[in-house]
């Protein structure tokens, strides 16, 4: 037996060769291929082009990467670094509008940054190594949210139950457990026997291209579906809980996900199945009141006539749509699963009472 | 410009070919490739291969292929030809389980045989003739039909509507004007100005390949997107309703179609958008009490996993389901479009209704 996905790193810093490394998204699971990104545009394509993608695992990289372009700005003064810094950082903010984790990683570094310089007077070169500190702790507290995550999706759930996942959030977005994976992977070590179906997820095909696979790596019994076969399995009874990620949620618990989530969640409503959303709470966007308030990315017409087909399947020169997001309305989610415990509906309330829980462990 | 797809009847005779002449549309949208088929087999193998497809067509095309089927019986005795005409009868019926069209096309011709014998005790050679009269006749009510079903329809909506459809119920799987698109062509000639929004239909995406194709052809305002963008659209205010065909429609009004009809059903509910199936009577199946008792038919994996990519598009050996249609329960559904005016929910007795009037109009 190769290398499976399990023996890899999402997202991993290689700090002697300048490196962020991240394993291709875009190629499996034909093959692992792993990519070192040194400049700023390397990075930027790497998340525009979803070769590092899932709101997490982008966190995590944009953290690195973020580090190593500050490493590589070449002065000694605080201020012609602290404007390079910057420019990147916009740069970087520039690759996915609606991934807030991507934003949050960014801003965390610059005050991390700023708080080296002002507060505590420390020189860049000292800084950058603060910096690196930082974007590690990122990483390491991904870790740590994902298994709490998962201890608290997997009270939701019983052994032998049928979980239902939509695009990935997985191992592969994320870090070692994933979020809407995380209670799976921490079941299938204590013997749960679940059984999971995967939508396969249109146009990006992350259910059935990556999901799929890093569950079927790790040895969880997946079944693979088209997305609107949902309904089907639902009706019949197949499914027990429906498990997803997010990109954003707004202070009223509106959650933007891959696009579909809202149609897996309505169908999940009608069939009297929970479903839950997996948000580690660096994706709670409290700035944003509500779902109308996001901004939803639209992709290019290619990804849905001829991507990844032998031929295009779709008439020349038709008219496409195509919305990476859609927006899940708050009273279509039984429970939003955060690092610090599981929010009911309404949200407005819940949600604020797990910012306070999070405030008091940060001890602001 | 060379030849569209609406210079083409979807399937003809021709007899002196001896041949059941289709469009292929498994080649679509590529190219317009036409078939002619003489064997038995070759005309099971264009329909289990969906290169005919549509409840309609598969009933017209049924039609043709046991009148070419009989023709080539080289007998004068009666009994011999209406043993081998059974067998045929069968074998054809055999090719899709869930085409309630198949089997009445088959059962009609079947009939006509019998009347034909032994009321009016033709010959062989008499009855023959019959049949092809019938076969003919069965597609010009096809036409007729979809022209009712598109009047009815154009009754539900108005100029400028948005109208989302999924699958292909249209030219391609029907007469002339289809059954789901007809209210959009009849529509178009009367300067409607619709949007039509496309489910591509995973996976065999007949919404990208045929329905995006034929509209397109025909000057519609047609958008593609995935099947599970509809909710987006929905919430958007984009579509006043949905028109979809059917393979079966149950005595209480449970629809049995394409796969993840039910998806679009249960969404369009969450957002007030009028539901429609556009179902010629001939899909009614009165026997079938409910929709639980309509047999899915389940097809393979790689439909899922390989069929139209360049690259396998799941990791190999992984478990698919791959059914190929689902049963939209009656509430759900807003009005059932037949020639004979609109049922409306409950279904029982508006169905009954339309049966009664179906009696009346045919004399029975």
């Amino acid at each position: 037996m190769g290398k499976t996905i399990l023996d890899y790193d999402t997202v991993a810093l290689d700090d002697e060769d300048n490196a962020l490394v991240i394993i291709d998204q875009t190629k499996l699971p034909e093959r692992i291929e792993i990519l070192h990104l040194h400049t700023a545009e390397e990075i930027w394509n790497a998340i525009y082009l979803l070769q590092v993608r899932g709101a997490p695992a982008i966190g995590v990289a944009a953290g690195y990467g973020i580090y190593l372009l500050a490493k590589s700005i070449d002065t000694e003064d605080f201020d012609e670094f602290y404007e390079k810094f910057c420019a990147y950082k916009s740069y970087l903010d520039a690759s996915r509008p609606t991934a807030v984790n991507l934003s949050w990683a960014l801003n965390r570094m610059e005050q991390t940054l700023l708080r080296a310089a002002k507060d505590e007077g420390r020189t860049v070169k000292e800084i950058k190594e603060i910096l690196k500190q930082e974007s590690i702790a990122i990483q390491e507290e991904d870790i740590a949210i994902c298994k709490a995550i998962g201890e608290h999706g997997l009270a939701l759930v019983k052994p032998g139950d049928g979980i239902l996942t939509h695009c990935n959030a997985g191992k592969l977005a994320a870090s070692r457990y994933g979020t809407a994976t995380a209670p799976i992977y921490l079941g299938q070590e204590r013997g749960y026997g679940f059984h999971v179906y995967a939508d396969e997820t249109r146009p990006l095909l992350q259910g059935a291209r990556l999901t799929a696979f890093e569950l079927q790596s790790a040895g969880v019994d997946v079944t693979l579906i088209c997305d609107h076969m949902s309904g089907m399995i639902m009706k019949q009874g197949r499914v027990q809980a429906v498990f997803v990620g997010c990109d954003r949620v707004a202070a009223n618990g509106d959650t933007a996900n891959k696009i579909g989530t809202s149609v897996v969640a309505t169908v999940a409503k009608r069939y009297g199945v929970p479903f839950y959303v997996c948000a580690p709470t660096s994706t709670i966007d409290w700035e944003t009141p509500t779902g109308a308030d996001i901004v939803i990315e639209e992709r290019k017409p290619e990804e849905v006539t001829e991507m990844w087909y032998a031929s295009r399947m779709a008439p020349e020169g038709v008219k496409v749509f195509n919305p990476a997001f859609d927006v899940t309305d708050a009273d279509l989610i039984t429970g939003i699963v955060t690092e610090y415990g599981v929010a009911r509906y309404p949200y407005t309330e819940s949600l604020a009472q797990i910012r306070r829980k999070m405030k008091s462990d940060k001890g602001e």
